[in-house]
C-alpha cells in the first residue's frame, strides 16, 4: 500500500474565540476524518497554521492527534523551518511523540539551489527512522522542487513520497511517469482540491486536500470511484467538491491565508465539526455576510449540520 | 543619536573544520569590528546565516556577543519566524539573554497581506520593552514593506527603524522623506553595500553592510566623509570597497547564500579575522582557486593581513 | 459545435536552412494536421513563433495557410502586440486576410489592471467582425486572465473561446464551471500536451497543444476516445503522448523558446513533415546529440517516417 | 561628450480629448524640454506611451520631433518589440526618418537566455548605422541584462549606451565601474526620477527621467550641480524633484501606467505645457480631486504656469 495512498487530509487547527488551542473540536475534528473514510491525517501543515503556532502549541496539537488516531491511520506531521539543521531538530522531536511520517519542505528564508535542496532532504531524512515526504509548496517556499531531483531521491531512500501543492499538473505528469520509470519509490499526492479526479486519471497515489475537513466522505466516495475506474461518478463527486470549492472565493479583498483556511473553518463551524471558527492573530474571522454565503454553498452541495 | 547611527555590521557566525560554533573567532571578530568603529552589530542576521543554526546555538552567539559587547556598543538581534506568535517567543527570549533592539522582518510562509502584515509588528512590538527594528528583505521574505506603513508604524512607537535591504531604492528615498516628514520617528539604514555613499547623501542614518565584516575601519572612514559632507572622500572609499564587493561575485553558478556569505567568509578567514570559512550544511565552501581570487581583490584594495 | 472543439494544433512555422519561410514544408505540415484529423489549426502562435516574424512574413503565413485550409477547418490567427490600439491594427489586417477568428492576448510591455485588460479585449472585439479567443499565457505576458472575467466577457458577447495556456488547472476548472452556470457563452480550450485527457475530463471543449504538430493523430485519438468517455483508452493515449513530450526536456540548458519548439521542429523535421528543423536568430538549432535522443524517442512511441 | 550625457527626457505623447496626436501640444512640450536645458529627447519610450500607438502614429511623432529638434539636440527614438527581426523592421525605418539613436530593449514575448539576448542586441546593431543604447526595463521586459554582457556589447561595438530603469541600483554601480575599467566604451544614464543625485556621484554619465517633462529645469540645474562637485546644491535640488514625484503616488488603485503617466501629463496640462492630460484607450485619465492633490504639490515645488 502506497504511503500516502487515498485521502490524507491536512488537519486544521481548532482555536477558541480567545485564540488558544481547542482541543475538544480537534478530538471532533479528527473523528470527523477517520469516520469519513481518510487514510491518514496530516498535522502541522498549511492547512493546520503551522506557522501560526508556538513550539508549545505544536507540540500539543501532535501529542492529541497521535493519542486519538492511536493507530487507527498514521499521522503525518509537518516540520517546516528554514534550513537541514533547523528541521532535523523539529523532526527528530516529532517523531519522538509518535509521528509515523514527517513532511518536509525546501528551506524557508534561505537562498539554495537545487544540489544545496537535495542535499537538505538527505540530511533530514538521515536524521529520522519515519519516512520523509516532500511537501512542494512554492507559494510559500518559492522554490519549485524538480521532477529529476525527486525521482532520484525517491531512488536513493531519502524520501518516501511528495505532496504536491505546486499547481504545475505538466511537472506533475512527469513526476508520476518518471518515478513510475524508476520502480516507484515515491508515493505521489495531489495538494489541489478541485483536481483530484484529473489527478487520480493520471496516476496518482493520493490527495492532501484541505477542503476534506469540511467533507471527508466526498473525497473517500470520490477516491473510491476514480479507484473502480468509474470516472464518470469521479468527476460528478468532483464537480461537486469543486462546487464546494469556491467557499474559499467568498472572501474577497483578504490574504491569502485568511479566505482560504478561514473558509475551511466557517464552513467546519457551521457544520458543527469545530466549535468556532477562529483564526491566529494578526488575521481575523470572516464577517457574517461571508459565513452565510458559505453556508449557502454547504446546503448547495448537501452539506448540513 | 539615531538607533541605526553609523555602521552596524551583520555579524558573520564563525564555525570550525566540523561545522560547530567557532566562538574564539566570533570573539575576534566582534573585536575587530568594534575596534574598526562600528556603532552597534547586528547578530542573527542573514549575514550571520540564521537560518542554518539551531535554537541552542542561537542562545550561545546572542550570549557571548552580549557578553563582549558588554555595553560598548548596542547589540541587534534577528528573530525571523513565521508568524508574530512565534516572533514573540524569539524576541521574549533574546531580549531576556540582553538583545538591545530585535530585528524583525515580515512573516515567512504565511501568507499575510499588508493590514496583517503591520498588526505582525504591533504585537511583536507589544510583546517586548526592546527597540522593533524592522528587516525588510524581499529577496528572503517575499515581501515589500510599504513606505506608508513603516512611518505609520514609526508613529505609532511600534517601530524604532528600519534595515532597508530592499534594494528599491525609490521607495528608500520616499521612506527617507516621509519620514522626516513626520518628525523622524524611525532611523533609517541600508543593508546595500555599495550605495552607503548615495543613501547617506539622500539622508539615511546608518548601514548595515555584511561587508563590513570584511573591512569595518574602510565602512567607518566611509561613513565619516560623508557625514562631514565629503562627498569627494566619501565616493572614493565606497569605490574601494565597492571593487573590494565583487568578491561577492567570484564564486560562479553558486547558490545566493553560498557565493555571497562564502565570499565574506572567504575573505575574513584570509585576513585571520577568523580561523575557517566553514559553510553549514547543505552549502559547500568555495573552492582553492575561488579564494585566491578573493584574496587577489583583498591585496588590490589594500587589505592584507 | 463549440469554437475550440477538439483538436486546433499552433502551427509551427518551417523555416528554409537561410531563415527564410519554406511555405513547401508549411504546406505539408498543414496537410498533415487536417489528414490527422484536427478541427482547425492556428497559425502566429507562439509555436509558430509568431514573435520571430516580420510584419511581411506574418502576412505570407497568414495568406498561404488561409488558401491550403481553404474552409476545410477554421483558420485562427494570433496577433499578439502591445495595446488595444495595435491589436486591432494587426486583427483587421488578418480579418482582411481571411482569419477565421483572432487570439488575443493581454498587453505586453504596458503595466494595465484587471479593469484596463478587459476593455483592451472589449476594444478589440468591437473592432473586428471574426470572433476573439482570449490567449491566456502569463509565463509570456506576465498577466493571467481572471475567471471573473472571462466569463464575464463572454456574457457580453466580446469572447467566444479561451485558449488556456497558464498552467492553473485550479483556475481552468473553475473557469469550466462558471462558464457552464452562465450557459456556456465561451468555447474552453488547453493548451497543455500532457494533460488533455484530465482537462477533457473536466469539461474542456478542446486542447492546442504545439505537440500536436509531431503527432495529429495521436491527439485526434485521444480526443476521440475521451469524447467517448473511454478514459480508460484516452489516459493510454495521453500516457503515450506524455512521453512523447519529453523530447521538449532533452535540450538542457538551452532558453524556454529554444528547448521546446526546437524540439517540435527537430521531430517534425526528423519524422519528414518539415525540410529542416531551422530556428530563427537569435535562436540555434539542436546538437546532433539531441536530435538523436529525440529521434529515439520517436521510435519509442512508433512514430516512424 | 558622452551620448546620454545630462538630462534626455522621455518626451510625454500628448493626445487630444478624442485620442488623437495634439501635434502642437508635442511642439510646445519638445519645446518646453530644450529651453529647460535638457541635453537630448527620447521619443517613444514608456513614458511616450509608446505601447499605446499605431505605427502611423509612431511615425508622425517622429518626424515632427525630428523637424522640431532640428538638430539642436539630439533625438533617441525606441523600437521595443518581441524579436531582433521585428526591432531592425523599427530600427532601420526610424533611422530613415532621422532618428539620432536608437533605444533597444530585450526581446517581448519572447523567453531567451542570456546569450541569445546578447545577440538580439548584435543582430539590430548590425542593421542600423545609429548609435544603439540598451533599455533595461525588467519591470516591462521581465528580463534584466547583466553587467559582464552590457560592457561586452560596449566593448564590441555593439551599444554605445544603456539607460537604466531596473531599479538595481548595486548593478548600476557595478555597471559603472565595470565600464570604467573597459575604457567606457558605454554612456550610461539612470532613469530613476529620484536617485540622480546618488547616481551621478557614483559616476552616471545623465539621467532619463520622465519627470523632466514636468521641470526640465529642476533636473537641468540638478545635473549641473552634480557636475560642479556641488553634492548639497545637488541633493537639495533632488529632494525637491524627489517632492515633485510624489505626484506619481498620488493616484490610489490605478494600473502602472495610468497612474504614473497618468500624472505626468496631469501635471503638464495643469502647466499649461501641454492642452489636455488625455490617456489612450483603455486608461481613464485622472479623477479632478486627484488632479487638484497634484496641483496642490506642484505649487509646492514652486512650479507655476
Amino acid at each position: 500500500m502506497s504511503l500516502l495512498n487515498g485521502i490524507v487530509p491536512p488537519v486544521l487547527t481548532p482555536l477558541r474565540a480567545d485564540g488558544s488551542l481547542d482541543l475538544d473540536s480537534l478530538d471532533r475534528l479528527v473523528e470527523h476524518l477517520i469516520s469519513g473514510g481518510v487514510s491518514g491525517v496530516f498535522v502541522l501543515g498549511s492547512s493546520g497554521q503551522v506557522a501560526y503556532l508556538t513550539d508549545a502549541e505544536r507540540d500539543t496539537v501532535v501529542d492529541r492527534v497521535v493519542a486519538l488516531a492511536a493507530g487507527r491511520v498514521p499521522v503525518f506531521v509537518g516540520t517546516p523551518d528554514m534550513s537541514a539543521a533547523r528541521v532535523i531538530d523539529q523532526a527528530r522531536h516529532v517523531e519522538a511523540r509518535g509521528a509515523d511520517a514527517v513532511v518536509v519542505t525546501a528551506p524557508l528564508y534561505s537562498l539554495n539551489d537545487a544540489g544545496e535542496i537535495a542535499e537538505h532532504f538527505r540530511l533530514v531524512a538521515r536524521a529520522v527512522s519515519v519516512p520523509v515526504v516532500a511537501y512542494d509548496v512554492p507559494v510559500r517556499v518559492h522554490t519549485k522542487l524538480g521532477v529529476d531531483m525527486l525521482v532520484e531521491l525517491g531512488r536513493e531512500g531519502v524520501l518516501a513520497g511528495v505532496k504536491d501543492s505546486s499547481g504545475d499538473d505538466v511537472a506533475f505528469r512527469r513526476l508520476v511517469a518518471a518515478n513510475r520509470a524508476a520502480g516507484s519509490p515515491l508515493s505521489l499526492s495531489t495538494g489541489h482540491e478541485v483536481m483530484v479526479d484529473g489527478m487520480a486519471l493520471l496516476g496518482a497515489d493520493g490527495a492532501v486536500p484541505g477542503l476534506a475537513n469540511v467533507d471527508p466522505a466526498g473525497y473517500a466516495r470520490l477516491w473510491r470511484a476514480a479507484s473502480e475506474g468509474d470516472w464518470t461518478a469521479a468527476r460528478a463527486e468532483q464537480d461537486r467538491l469543486a462546487r464546494l470549492f469556491e467557499i474559499a472565493f467568498v472572501p474577497q479583498g483578504r490574504s491569502g491565508d485568511a479566505a482560504g483556511i478561514g473558509a475551511f473553518k466557517a464552513a467546519a463551524a457551521a457544520l458543527g465539526i469545530i466549535d468556532t471558527p477562529t483564526m491566529p492573530a494578526p488575521m481575523r474571522g470572516l464577517t457574517d455576510a461571508e459565513t452565510e454565503q458559505i453556508v449557502a454553498i454547504l446546503d448547495e452541495v448537501g452539506l448540513t449540520r
